[in-house]
């Protein structure tokens, strides 16, 4: 298998809005990917600096901004690509807002992973015994981690503080509940910029966002010349 | 009349995309309340480097955010008090996006004022001169200008560069054809947060900009502790 497992089943949980900078207590994904890739990041002194302002400023003023920023696989390119979509809103997110003030924002990646029904691509699945069930899982899991560790990997290379993690589920739902429970100060979703009648049959998780997410959402469309020729691909 | 009135109409046209920084041959509403409050702000070093920057890195990189905010007046204070949403998506942009990078982003702010059928307080419309008309024109445009020198001197003493314009018309349709004018990189609307049986009655104009504005739109709610006694107000 040419993806990594994760090593504990705690990597899978995310941070806590009551807790979110408890990389040490809580190994998070972007830890395990980093030890993994053995690609270890020094603190910047802007990154010092900005860590001891915590403590003698006010905690609103210096707490960096966290930035939650929902990305998903591409449909066209197969795993473990990034969507066309979540790359535009990601790099969009680097360039408008964070642009130099690398240590005043936390950008915090969710990759919600639709369980899918025929995943048993190798396998005859009136006989899928609970082992298969198991490998299925944890194949899917390694796929979102070599997804997220696009974003890390390019989030570490250029300073920017970051977590990553994976849930399953609804991708509308679990964004909508995973923003009650992290409180980002806001969130960026890519979308297809799709009209109303292509939207009707490939779902619309950026529009259900706007209107459910409680914190401020930010929707990101893809520019015309990243468009595939089918504009549903992504 | 406590306001000033403005000394030339090509003041209320505002940046345009084509020429966002020709202050020198088209005085904006802000060069204005600044030479009319003898509030020089000097050019900050970050600002001269963000400058000299300009020429010498590429365009792209250099250029500062432009963050358009629609700002209107309060519904329950009366001209020329800024309303709770608008000072709130004001404040939330200069504390969550701005920080301390304050070169790096250009504030554009519009005021849209809708055209007042019942302006006529003090005279009887049936016999209306021409010259009734003009006053009243420039009365609302005074007290527009004195609405946007809220925001603008807030960006004078934080050191934030920034623009200032008023447009007469229906607010959502103005607000989408100026961002389609002047391209900002995004939008900023503040909102009540209504529920939607009030929302029918007071009108969308966040909902409409987030489905028609032709960049990314960030809408921003009322905090519950801001929120008047009725909602409606604002």
């Amino acid at each position: 298998m040419p993806y990594p497992t994760p090593r504990c089943a705690m990597c899978l949980i995310g941070p806590t809005a009551a807790n979110p900078q408890n990389e040490a207590s809580h190994p998070s994904v972007t830890a395990f990917i980093r030890e993994r890739e053995s690609t270890v990041v020094p603190e910047s002194s802007n990154q010092q600096a900005s860590r001891l302002s915590v403590v003698s400023e006010a905690k609103m003023a210096s707490e960096p901004t966290r930035i939650m920023l929902a990305v998903n696989e591409s449909t066209i390119k197969g795993y473990p690509h990034a969507s066309i979509s979540s790359r535009k809103a990601f790099e969009w997110t680097l360039q408008k807002i964070v642009r130099s003030n690398t240590s005043g924002f936390k950008l915090q990646f969710l990759h919600v992973q639709v369980p899918d029904e025929d995943g048993f691509d190798d396998m005859d699945s009136v006989y899928a015994s609970p082992e298969d069930f198991k490998n299925m899982k944890d194949r899917d899991r390694a796929r979102g981690l070599h997804l997220l560790e696009f974003f890390v990997d390019r989030c570490n290379a250029i300073g920017v503080a970051c977590e990553a993690w994976i849930k399953r589920g609804d991708a509308k739902e679990v964004i909508c509940r995973e923003v009650k429970r992290v409180r980002p100060d806001f969130l960026v979703v890519g979308c297809r910029g799709l009209g109303p009648f292509q939207r009707v049959f490939v779902g619309t998780v950026s529009e259900f966002c706007v209107k459910h997410a409680e914190c401020p959402v930010i929707t990101i469309k893809r520019s015309a010349e990243e468009t595939p020729q089918d504009p549903v691909d992504d």
